[in-house]
């Protein structure tokens, strides 16, 4: 008997792709709806091959048009021209993602990062004086926050502004070329305002990173005095966007050009902060930026949904060797490693969707740019939850975008099929807006440390010395009371006889695993510092253990936000569907990590192997509805537009369109 | 205590990078320093950002260029103007592989397959007629093989070369759209002939899949009468070559263009060949041409090893972070992290090396194209051998290069540090010259059928018939005799308290690895025909069991071959340091597949943990080291070319003169 016989038979003919569409449309089903209306204009269609100069051209071109949609002004509150609706923007972008990437990024420089940090950081004026003008891009703008010698670590900035007393002027300086701004996006070519983040000098004492509005070209598009812009040049992908470097050389800026709303110049030169510890007040800073993140995170996602859709299309109809005693050639999807292949990241990629939705949620409700600064909620489990998502959703996108790649073969690598310039394009997603390892880091740290109140704080020393200072078996305890039992109702069953495709244990399995490794990361960094070791080489010890904590705390958070919207789903037919499909996003999880879990006595051979057999049952078992499953995330075909995944005829009129276009 | 301070200490100072490269260049050393020159010529060096019309452009002046040195005319023998010198020429393409690849890709169609076509499979008048001209690039051809429908199933292809009796010509017709050939390297462009495999007719019966010189370019570059050129177009990357779609109607070609070294046709049509079963006949074929899938192979790991030179270096000087209690910043490669992500890709690189030296020497000693078709040696072996390697290092270079990239971080982004390119342009080696998953599969069905006579023969059905007919327990013996204890001396040691790392323990865990997995598969065959089941069903389901049994002998046969190197190795400072990387490359591998190794008892919980401790006790070991071990690659730095991987001062400079040419 296999491993998912006795499960219930799903009815191909009881669910349709709308029906599952619906389910994950969610909240902002009508913003997803006008965005993909968007994605069939010519103007957004895909267009591989052009020159890096054609290619900024068009995207500039794009930007344009979409600042007369609605998408971008969402992001943004209606008394400055916005629609202040922060969750129908991210699923704005989100969707956009699904076209070329290059517009999605510039767009996410431009209104996301730009008009976010003037939003975030800047007070009512700022937001009056510039939104207008941001959200119609008539100012381009960029985020200049990034140094060629310091990316991960933005509290290391080095370039300068120096508050003037007599001019009522900032005097912004980079002091050499390991502070020039490195990869600024809408920098070598189209922005004529920046927003740099600098460290704060008034009175002669520094008052750490700030951001300052600084413009850099006029109205001819040349370089303001003192600013020096250099171009990037070609690149891995995106090359619609036109990264550059600026250097500042005594450029200066009225007072007034401070965003202060977490730290203000009088004339006098006096600072003050609504928020006193530094670090504290540069990672609430920060922390107002997470919606970028997230962005990313969903525009990743979005990607691999692309390339899931044109690799599973094109399994269905692509055959290849006969199999034997007929003369029909066998259906690629029909081998077990073709539905091995893919299945499971079906399945992950369906996981994400959930939790990349939650984190909307989340995001949604808890942005006010009208609270006091010093007023604003605690959100550094939702920055830490955003990080963790971006950490998953990127490097799936990356892995997906590969295989599916490679399952299409030679098709797969014509620029047309858009595999290749996905892959291209959405490689550098794991490094910007934060890199996954350092992310990784920053989520252990905060699950190490309970989010306590001067998170931000705690440097490797730090965090290595409050987790010392813990009664480690207190934060094993705390850790599995609060978060990793929580959602899980009923009692822990580590029953050999279980069955797999029981949720309860799938989660308590995922959260053991969670709990046991954090649990030992504390007692390793404990154990090294009361033997008076360096507290540098203790952390650096443990280092491969606290990222996989941290990615063993995501992998819980994921199911748990998957189980939760099956749970939520009132369609019962989908929900039966997209229960198996949680199995497999469970079981196939599992079966990766299965040398931990015999490792460390979760479960035994027998039943490590049993997990490989369901594995492959549910592979079985979901492949008569991958397709379905694939149209249910309704990317416009004008965005899709690999000819091998639309319909053969479909592919020739659209040939027969280009032909005539040129 | 660490798991590796028992290990006798290594002295930095005890050996230099040359002496390393000493022992790597090994047999062709004198090849490599020549083709090393040749990449500092300035035509050939790394130019990102071309158009692909312009690197069409370039990369034929290249290999007009290259076509007068030495390296492509070592392929052939001398007495056609070439070098006789096999291991030297794929020497040659293994080291040109350090520039850019769609220079390699275009030499090897040219050179490689087109010219390796007409040598392997034509008669002396062929070759005679045809390779002084293709050895100079005065006639660019093509190897027209896979066709739109049909890639990795070749004996299936579809377009027909007809006998033509009174014309005593050859009469090429492409069916339909399905059977046009696709993807062929220099068609789009360049190409004036090809040669084309098709279903030989002659009286009215088909003899299988022959090849036929077919001109498809007038002097003009104009399409000949009844050849139908397409442009495959942009391309994921490789863009320098210009794929096209070939398409044949009623074109004629005398009788002496069928290359008809292993199948000949008189003047009145009759077919005679020198091997009487067709399908052994066409394997046989095939396997003249493995030597583009091993050129590939060491093309791959020509760029992985660019890869690692660039990320390796990074990691030595770039510096994140400050460490507590301390102004100065960590150096990246310090972070435990980064040695986990690149070191044992290191470890591999070289293992792979070692097994692709092994692989070109036994090419090397085994082609002769002197030896009547008949009396060819048997080379199934050989071909397993080369498709298994071509499968590790395909994927490998793959898999390193993206670590790599996202190792530099955002400066693995741009253009000028190669990464991204390396990525996009190797690609497509996990699928071309043989896709990898059918290539396994090939492995696997060789070591199940003991490569018997009619190897060729055994489809699926053949295949599972065979295993069924068996006793398995003798095919496990023979397994265990023959190819999974050859190279171990001494007993064998499944004690848990053997040192991990001693070699023979390593060697002696993954043979049993792989000798269990190949019993398995076996028992799993005969089960399912026993039972009386659909021979397809039988096979599908345990494909990715298969799958894996090949991927488990494709590792024992690399450590085999790292160890022997390491043996054979006379500098003893050189050796003590390749052993500690081959212990790496061991345990990580073990490391990786420890799962499997803990649900089949080979090891218990507590030894696969040592296993990871010792892994990192030999990251720190071998990080003084890094930076050497990747100099002894030896690649010039007008090769590597990005600036991030040479030394600040010489990026300056190399900044100053690009600025100078424009």
């Amino acid at each position: 008997m296999s491993a998912t016989e006795h499960l219930p038979e799903l009815d191909p003919d009881g669910v349709t792709a709308e029906r599952v569409q619906a389910h994950l449309d969610g909240r902002w089903a009508d913003v997803r709806a006008r965005t993909r209306d968007e994605l069939r204009h010519p103007l957004l269609h895909p267009r591989p091959g052009l020159t890096m100069e054609e290619h900024r051209e068009r995207t500039l071109e794009q930007a344009h048009h979409l600042a007369k949609t609605d998408g971008p002004r969402l992001l943004f509150p209606e008394e400055y021209g916005g629609g202040g609706d922060l969750g129908g923007a991210l699923t704005s972008f989100e969707v956009l993602a699904h076209g070329d990437l290059s517009l999605l990024v510039k767009a996410g420089v431009q209104w996301g990062l730009f008009g976010g940090a003037i939003m975030q950081l800047g007070n009512d004026d700022h937001r009056a004086t510039y939104l207008p003008d941001i959200i119609t891009l008539d100012l381009p703008g960029c985020f200049a926050m990034t140094e060629t010698g310091h990316g991960s670590d933005v509290q290391s900035l080095r370039t300068t502004a120096t508050f003037d007393v007599d001019a009522q002027e900032w005097v912004i300086d980079t002091p050499d070329e390991d502070a020039r701004k490195d990869y600024i996006g809408n920098a070598a070519r189209d922005g004529r305002m920046a927003a740099v983040f600098a460290q704060l000098v008034t009175k002669g004492a520094s008052h750490g990173v700030h951001c300052f509005l600084v413009p850099i070209r006029d109205e001819d598009h040349q370089p303001l005095p003192g600013v020096t812009i250099e171009d990037c040049g070609h690149k891995g992908g995106l090359n619609g966007v036109d990264n550059g470097r600026l250097s500042f050389h005594g450029v200066r800026v009225p007072r007034e050009n401070l965003l202060d709303r977490f730290g203000h110049v009088d004339e006098d030169g006096t600072y003050a902060s609504p928020i006193e510890n530094a670090t504290r007040r540069f990672f609430t800073m920060l922390g107002t930026l997470v919606t970028g993140r997230a962005s990313i995170s969903g525009s990743g996602l979005s990607a691999a949904k692309t390339a899931m859709t044109i690799a599973v299309r094109y399994a269905g109809v692509r055959r290849q060797f006969k199999a034997p005693d007929t003369e029909r050639e066998v259906v690629l999807f029909d081998f077990r490693q073709h539905q091995r292949r893919l299945l499971p990241l079906l399945a992950h990629t369906y996981a994400l969707h959930a939790a990349q939705q939650h984190l909307l949620h989340l995001l949604h409700e808890s942005f006010d740019v009208d609270v006091a600064a010093d007023e604003l909620p605690d959100r550094r489990e939702l920055e830490a939850l955003a990080a963790g998502i971006k950490t998953a959703t990127t490097w799936h996108a990356s892995n997906t975008i590969q295989v599916c790649r490679e399952a299409c073969g030679g098709n797969g690598y014509l620029s047309e099929n858009r595999l290749t310039e996905l892959k291209a394009d959405t490689d550098i997603f794991t490094t910007f807006e934060g890199d996954n390892t350092v992310l990784l880091q920053l989520v252990a740290k905060g699950l190490l440390t309970d989010y306590r109140d001067d998170f931000g704080s705690l440097d490797t020393l730090g965090t290595v010395r409050f987790v010392a200072d813990q009664v480690v078996e207190t934060l094993v305890e705390r850790t599995a009371a609060r978060q990793v039992w929580q959602s899980i109702t009923g009692i822990v069953s580590r029953d050999e006889d279980t069955d797999l495709h029981d949720r309860a244990w799938q989660l308590q399995t995922l959260a053991w695993r969670e709990q046991h490794v954090m649990a030992g990361v504390a007692r390793r960094l404990k154990a090294g510092v009361d033997a008076g070791r360096d507290a540098f080489d203790v952390f650096n010890e443990v280092q491969d253990h606290v990222l996989l904590a941290a990615r063993a705390h995501v992998d819980r958070v994921v199911l748990e936000r998957f189980a939760a919207s099956v749970d939520a789903c009132e369609d019962a037919e989908v929900a039966a569907l997209l229960d198996r499909l949680c199995d497999l996003h469970a079981l196939a999880t599992i079966e990766t990590e299965r040398g931990w879990f015999l490792e460390h006595g979760r479960f035994n051979a027998q039943r490590s192997k049993a997990i490989t057999a369901a594995v492959n049952g549910l592979c079985t078992q979901l492949r008569p509805f991958a397709e379905l499953l694939v149209d249910a995330f309704a990317i416009p075909d004008e965005a899709v537009a690999a000819p091998i995944a639309l319909g053969a005829e479909h592919a020739r009129q659209r040939q027969r369109e280009a032909a005539a276009q040129t």
